[in-house]
Order: structure tokens, then C-alpha cells, then sequence
């Protein structure tokens, strides 16, 4: 299966940022910015300088993205003092890390788009030592930017300023699997990875996968509630995960990992911490039910001639694949177009304007392949699909699999590209690519569109020769508004973390964007954890 | 289908209501509390004498339960006064209900085991309504008991004393479906029947289903997060709600009705109305993600010898007939004994110390067909089941749902019996059943489990030939201390309502109690929704 490697995008930019990491950390000692006992008295008021100064320097140096959005003001929170240091190595002896070497890749997000300058990266083992660091920060007005595996996109993930990395790695334990109920309990910092090849050696397997699985833990895949490959057959994490154990800021240690199918029992409290961005309380441990591993997998790869006929060919599939139906995905020829240029990636059918890839997953081969068959035929018959090819043995299922997982690397390739994630009611989903074609006209180099069809989730891509602020200008807020218009998420399955924190209203209405500031209030009144995130920097 | 007529149990009792509803009235005339206007001022001043005189009267009159937990005093609201209902009938002119007789049903629940003493139901049409009726009674601090279809079976539903009673009875209208995605959108009154009947001709269907499903309403279905019988396929509401609208205490309409599958802005404020029992606000609005209706649906009536066996079963099945699997549930043979006794319903297969119920859905009948023989084969070759038989025609399918569905009917033939609606580790679920029988001894007549194995739900229910205090006695807190044991639930699918909010311990941490108080403060600060359900009387 695909999912079963590391997606080529993301292999090729860990590679570049262990190859940028030496220059990263050079320039950074340079600026003299890595730690506080180097600062100029002047730079410690400036709550610009680390942020900004810096960030510009290593954007400069990475020749990458900006922020898309201005950090705010540093907020007045303590400064960690040797005292403070003091206290974190003697409740974590060897896993207080303050070699600015080795928090270096912890400041610094998977896009290297955003950089912050914490200096010292906590690594507890335990919901104790978590508990014991959050009650301390909380009592010191100390910030704390929890961190799983790093690979988010909004740079939610790494310290804006210099907040302590509270890193949940270590916490790796398995507790308990059951394998009448596909029910698993682990601890936050298990590696999706980990867990899928855990599961598959009992016949299950996880209910969500995502590219990053290498590297993204479960705690910050539920902290973000991430979407990914399996949604459309298995739903969200608000549904699959059953319980999670919480510290909130004050140290208070909320269990509710509860490993039942069903309890109604009072509020369901564990909803709040999924996708509340580690703004809430650090995830600690997780229950998950997890699906069985299906015994035949199957991949189809079709051509459309109208956005039309491929959301038909949706409606087609979903009645004659039924149960088995585990993705439709869809690119334009505009990717396909990329595929070709970039990465010398041959259009498997003739050429058309839309392309499907088809997932099937089921307990039978035979009965699988028959619905398929049927399927096809019908779509082909009533021309609702103009060409098409099916894969059912592994090596040709990834590579029709990577026509529509390669369209993000194909694009690097392409110029600096403008990157949105935008939920739409399905029949819009392409109206927004074909509007913003004409709206931007020859001002962009390409604009192309892909994404999960059976989601309502497009990815909208935009490209130029080079970084274009009047192309930016044309294209925000056009592009939120648009989503707004028709009632849309700003951000399907990313977040808002840092970036997109002030988009919010584009998606939410005031009253509710208020209700969530009362809560933040509420389960963490000083605003200690994961500052700069997820709420907007004003309430309307 | 058996679950598209309503369940016999709950038509006699409808029956039975209306046969006694005249009774009721005549009595609580008599009694002079149902108008304020004819009680004494005495009777003002003593909190107990509406809910505890009329009730008993009334449990008398019914001949049935008494509460399984006092209710709380009278907290200090407002007594509705005449200017009270004059602006109520300013802007509900007609629908403004204060004929005792019309407001008497709204006042007794379902099971007839609690009557609250309202004397004012509102019957608003619109979300504008409910919130202009919110706003004036948070400003004057009168209760409010939110009423959807009124089925609930923990006293949540019905006022404890003079709350006001607002039925959403009236809001009924479908706003949209969109049959690519399958999406619902429709107001808050709708009855689960109608909208299954609504989607059925649209080829889809509902993802949950209730025996209440002919009077319970979408609202009250998700602000009890009901299970029912296709939990085990199409997950809990927590996944399948993709938006709310719901009106606060204050009169705010939150506006989180979205029609996306995803969307990552914020904190997903939904998710805490879901489950919250009308107790954090009304919810006026729900959109969700309905699937396609199976074009083929099978059942099969299992018998074996062992509740390991049992469960090997529900293993074996999970994994041959993977997504077709629709239900699997199972009664013992204590279940069986009262179905031949009390109902007259043959055992379709020889007697056997367990029963099993397997469902399949799926969108082609021979591929099921195949799947469900191949799974029978190797469930008999390897001894898992001793006897058995299926059914494909819905005559046929229908006698051997029955057989798992009257169990509560011929309960109630049995003698008095006592309820409890548990969550356990699906390893766990019958050895509560043999151990209350042992713990019992002969001091009951029977104690029989049965429930949906696939949630790891018991049903675990226990008569006398008369209510036995000394009975209960030996049950509580046995059951819910065992239940805690094992980290189970004390409330699978019910909630707490009225009943149940004091044993919110045995499943809930205190942490996690304290902070539900806090949510509910935050959101009704005066307390005013549905008071005395849900959370306890003391946070410890």
C-alpha cells in the first residue's frame, strides 16, 4: 500500500532539512539569538527580534516560505531562569535538553516556514513528569509549546517565541490492546507508523493514515485532528477515538480514557483537547478503536470529461461499491500536466480534464473485484468516464496511488506556491479552482486543484516563478471569502495554528470564536500553553 | 425491516399512557397542584410537595416505578407569573400551552416513573423563538425543561417541578439534503421516523435507529448522543453530527450548523451539546452524514455454549464478514425462558445457554449471501455455534429480530424489574450477569443479560414478583461498583438525566465532574436548562 511509505514530498524535505540543519544552526549562532545569555540587553525588549530578525535570516537562508500572517506581540511570560533549568534536570535527569544544537530541530516547523527560539526542550517519560513540568510552568507564568512529532502545517507545532518544548517522544508504551473490540490504549508520543505495523501483525489496523506516519505521533494527530487517507470509510477522530488522558495547565492530570464504545456519562470532555491544537491541555494517552485490516485492496484510475460527470461517477461509486468504497480522490489535468513536466510521471490513461483514483477495501478479493467490475462498466457505458485502469497487485497500486500523491512534489517544482485547504459542500469543490483561474488570469503561473472528493476537500494550489505579493494580494482574501460565500472551512484538516489563527472569522461566527476564548480561559486562565495558536489575536 | 415499525414495548406503553392519561388528569385535579393559582401558600414554600405528594400519587395511580434516586430540593428560580405568560403568549400567540390537560403529557416521562409539575408548555416554530424565549427567562430567572420527543428513559426529558416545559415539537421542517454527499440538514423537531422515510425514497438512510424511532426526535436524539442499532457500523453521533445550532441560556444563537465533513478552525464547540442532555443549550438545528441504504439485508440467529464461545464467534464474524457486518447481538437463555413463557415465542433453533443476532447490510445480495455462508460454515466446522438458522425474506427477518427485541417486552410480564444500562470491555459483559446472579442467590426471580455485544452494551435486567427494596439493596451499588471495577460505564446509552446524576462517580473521575460544573457555569450561569439532570447534586 502507499500509505505504507514515506510520502516522497516529505522523504525529500526531511532529507533537505538534515542537509539545512548545519547552515540553520551556523547562522543562528551567528546572529547570536540561540540563547539567552547571548542576547544584547536591547534584544531581550525587542519582542520582535527573535521572531522576526531571526526568522527573516533563516527564511533568507532556507529560501523558502515567510509567514503568511505577522506573529503577535510576545506576551508577557516568564523567562526561564537557571533556576527554572535547575528544577527541570533534577525532575528530568538527562531529558532537559538546553544544547542549542539539539533544540535547534524542535524551534524550527517541517515546512521550515516558521522558527521560534526556545531554549530548553523538556522530554518527560511519564503523565507525571508532564504533570509536574505543567504545574510548574503554570505557577511561574512559564509558555509551553507541546510538540509530537513536529509535521504540522501551520506552524503550530514549534515555540513562536522562546516557549519551553514540552516533547511528548518518549512517551512511546503501548498499554493494551484488545483484539475482540479493536480497541488500543497507548501513550501519546507512539509513532502512527509504530502503531499501524503493531496492529497489522494482529489483523487490524489504524482508522486514520496520513503521509507523515513516519514521523507524526498519535497525541498531536488527535491534538490536531487530523483527517488523511481513511476518513471517508472510517470518519473522524471525533468518533474513533474513545478516551485520552489530559494535563491541563495547572498540572491536573484529566482522565478520560475510557477504552467503551459507548458511555453517557455527563459531558464528553475528551472532545474539546481533539483538535483544540495542544492549546488545552497536553494529550498524554489515547484509545482508539481501530478498524480490522481489510484483506483485498484495490486502485482504479479514471478520466472525466466534466467536473459533472466525476462528481456522477461519486454518486455511482458510492451505490455500487458501497461498503467496500475506501477513497475517491480526484486531480485536474493542470496536475497532471505538472506530473509530466516535473517529475517525468506518464498520464497512465489518455488525456482528460479530470482524473479519479478509486480506492476499494474489503474482506473478499472475488466479491471486491466483481463490484469493481460492475462498477466500471456501468461508469463506461454511460459515458460518464472516458477512460480508466485498475490495479489490484501492490507494485501498480502505488504507482497509480502516486499520481495522486506526487501532485504536492510535482508543484515544488513549479515555482513558490501559495497552499490552501479548503472544505466545500462537494458540488463547489471545483468551482473555486475555475474562479480563481479567471480571477488571477496570467498573473499566476499555475493554478491547479486536487484533493478528497469524498471529503468535500480541495487543495487549492497556486504558483509562481517566485515569491509575488501582489500575486498574494489577488489571492487573499478572494480565496476565503469565496469559502466563506458558500459556508466553507478556511481549513479543512490542517488547523490554524499560527498562521491561519486570524482567518478564523472566515469560518466561525463571533459568538462561537468567543465561546472558545471563554474556554481557553477556562482550562488555562495565565494562557500558558501553546500561546499564539488557534484563537485569532483579537475576539470580535 | 424490524426497526421501521415501532417497537411493541414501547406501542403498549404509548397505549397504556393514553389509557391513563385521563386517570392522571382527573388525579391532579383533585390534588390542586397542577395550577399554581389553587395551591395553597403553604404548598409554595415546601419544595417537595409538587414533586414528592403528586408523584407518589401519581406512581400509585400508574402502579408502577418510583424513582430510583430523590430528587433534589426546588433550586431558587422564579414561579412563572401571569405577566410571565402574557408575554410568552405575545409571541407564541397559540402555541403558548397552559390548559393543564394539554400540559399534563409533557409533565410524566415515557416509562411513567417521573412526573414533574409544569404548568406552562411552549411550542416555538423558529430558532428566533426559542431564543427570545431563552433571553427572557435567563433575565428572570425561570427553569426551563427542553422537550424533544419526550422517550428518554432517565427522567431527563420531563420537568422535576415547574420548570418551563419548551417542546421542539413544532420545528419539523427538512432545510436541505444533498444526495452526492449525503448530507442532512433539518430543525431540531424532526422525528427519526420521518426523516429515515425522507432519505429512504432519496436512497439513503439515517445512521442511527431506535425502537423510540416513531416519536423521538433528532434534537433529543443528539442531546442524549442516542446509540441504538447501527452504532456498531456507523459510530456514535459524536462522528456522524457534522453541525448544530443551538440556542444558550442567554438567548445567543451558536451558530455551528456546517455541512462539512471537515473542518479544523477552532475548537469543535458542537461536540459539547452532543450527550449534554439539553443541559448547556437547546439545540435547535442538526446537520448529518447519512448512508446510503444497503440493498440487501440478512439475519442469522445463533445458539452457543459458552459466552467465550460467544465472543470467538463475534471474533470469526468481524473478520469474514468484515463491512457487511451490521449488528451483533446476543440474549441469554434466561431471555429465552421469558420469551416462551411470558410472550409465546417459540426458540427458532434447540435450546442453547446463549443466543446470538448477526445482521449484514451491504450493497450486493449474493456477495453477502456468500460472505454469511462461508461464516456459518466455519463457525459450525469449528464448534463456535451449536445450531442455527437465516433469514433473508423481512417476515422471516423480522421473527428473529423479535426474538432479541421483545426481551424487554416479556420482562415486563415477569414482575417488577430493575434496569441497568451498562458498558463494559466486551470480554467482561456477561460475567456482571453471573456474578449478580450468584451475589443474589434466590432472592430474585430472574437476572438476564442481553445487549449489543458489538458495543460492548449489557442490558442486565433483574425481577421480582414486587417492587423489593431490600432486593435493590443487594443490587446498587453491587452493580455500579462492579461496573467501576472494571472501568465500565454506569449509563451505555441512556445518560443520567434525573436518575443516574448522583452515580456519575462510578464512571467519571472527580477532576472530570468539577469540570463539567465548570463548563455548565460558564454556558448557563443561572443555571436555568434542565435543572437537576445530568450532573450531580454535590461536586465533590
Amino acid at each position: 500500500l502507499p500509505s505504507l511509505t514515506m510520502h516522497p514530498v516529505m522523504m525529500g524535505l526531511f532529507q533537505r532539512a538534515l542537509r539545512l540543519r548545519t547552515s540553520l544552526r551556523h547562522l543562528c549562532l551567528c546572529s547570536t539569538v540561540s540563547t539567552k545569555a547571548r542576547l544584547p540587553l536591547a534584544a531581550l525588549k525587542s519582542p520582535f527580534l527573535n521572531f522576526g530578525s531571526c526568522r527573516e535570516q533563516h527564511v533568507g537562508a532556507v529560501g523558502s516560505k515567510s509567514l503568511p500572517d505577522g506573529a503577535p506581540k510576545r506576551l508577557p511570560f516568564s523567562r526561564v531562569t537557571k533556576e527554572d533549568v535547575d528544577f527541570f534536570k533534577k525532575i528530568l535527569p538527562g531529558r532537559t535538553i538546553t544544547d542549542p544544537d539539539l533544540v535547534e530541530s524542535s524551534n524550527v516547523d517541517w515546512l521550515k516556514s516558521v522558527r521560534g527560539s526556545s531554549e530548553i526542550l523538556l522530554r518527560p517519560q511519564t503523565t507525571e513528569e508532564v504533570s509536574q513540568i505543567l504545574r510548574y510552568c503554570n505557577n511561574r507564568n512559564l509558555a509551553v509549546n507541546p510538540q509530537g512529532g513536529n509535521t504540522g502545517l501551520v506552524g503550530g507545532s514549534v515555540p513562536v517565541y522562546d516557549e519551553i518544548i514540552l516533547s511528548t517522544s518518549l512517551m512511546k508504551n503501548i498499554n493494551s490492546f484488545d483484539d475482540i473490540s479493536g480497541i488500543l490504549t497507548c501513550e501519546a508520543g507512539c509513532v502512527l507508523e509504530n502503531l499501524s505495523l503493531y496492529l497489522e501483525d494482529r489483523g487490524y489496523m489504524m482508522p486514520l493514515d496520513l503521509g507523515a506516519k513516519g514521523s507524526c505521533q498519535i497525541g498531536g494527530n488527535v491534538a490536531t485532528n487530523a483527517g488523511g487517507l481513511r476518513l471517508l470509510r472510517y470518519g473522524s477522530l471525533h468518533g474513533t477515538v474513545l478516551g485520552l488522558e489530559v494535563v491541563l495547565a495547572d498540572g491536573q492530570v484529566l482522565d478520560c480514557l475510557s477504552t467503551l464504545r459507548k458511555d453517557n456519562t455527563g459531558y464528553d470532555l475528551k472532545q474539546l483537547f481533539i483538535g483544540s491544537e495542544g492549546t488545552l491541555g497536553v494529550i498524554t494517552a489515547v484509545s482508539i478503536l481501530c478498524p480490522p485490516k481489510p484483506k483485498s485492496v484495490n486502485v482504479v484510475f479514471l478520466g472525466c470529461e466534466t467536473f459533472e460527470c466525476l462528481l456522477k461517477t461519486f454518486q455511482l461509486c458510492k451505490g455500487m461499491l458501497g461498503e467496500i468504497l475506501s477513497a475517491f480522490e480526484f486531480l485536474d489535468s493542470e496536475c497532471m500536466r505538472l506530473l509530466n513536466t516535473h517529475l517525468k510521471l506518464a498520464n497512465p490513461i489518455s488525456d482528460c480534464p479530470f482524473y479519479i483514483v478509486i480506492e476499494t477495501s474489503g474482506s473478499d478479493p472475488n466479491h471486491d473485484s466483481e463490484k469493481l467490475h460492475s462498477f466500471l462498466e456501468e461508469a463506461m457505458t454511460t459515458l460518464l468516464v472516458t477512460d480508466g485502469t485498475v490495479a489490484t497487485e501492490e507494485a501498480k497500486i502505488k504507482a497509480l496511488w502516486s499520481m495522486r500523491e506526487r501532485v504536492t512534489e510535482a508543484l515544488t517544482h513549479d515555482g513558490f506556491t501559495y497552499k490552501y485547504d479548503i472544505s466545500l459542500p462537494v458540488e463547489r469543490i471545483y468551482q473555486l479552482v475555475t474562479e480563481m483561474r479567471q480571477h488571477l488570469g496570467d498573473r499566476a503561473k499555475s493554478v491547479v486543484g486536487y484533493g478528497h472528493v469524498g471529503d468535500g476537500n480541495l487543495h487549492l494550489n497556486i504558483t509562481s516563478p517566485a515569491k509575488d505579493p501582489s500575486l498574494l494580494a489577488a489571492i487573499e482574501p478572494f480565496v476565503y471569502e469565496w469559502t466563506a460565500k458558500f459556508q466553507g472551512s478556511i481549513s479543512a484538516e490542517h488547523g490554524l495554528g499560527l498562521k491561519k489563527r486570524n482567518y478564523i472569522y472566515y469560518s466561525k461566527q463571533s459568538q462561537a470564536v468567543a465561546l472558545m476564548g471563554h474556554i481557553k480561559a477556562l482550562l488555562d486562565p495565565k494562557g500558558i500553553l501553546n500561546p499564539y495558536k488557534t484563537l485569532p489575536d483579537k475576539l470580535r
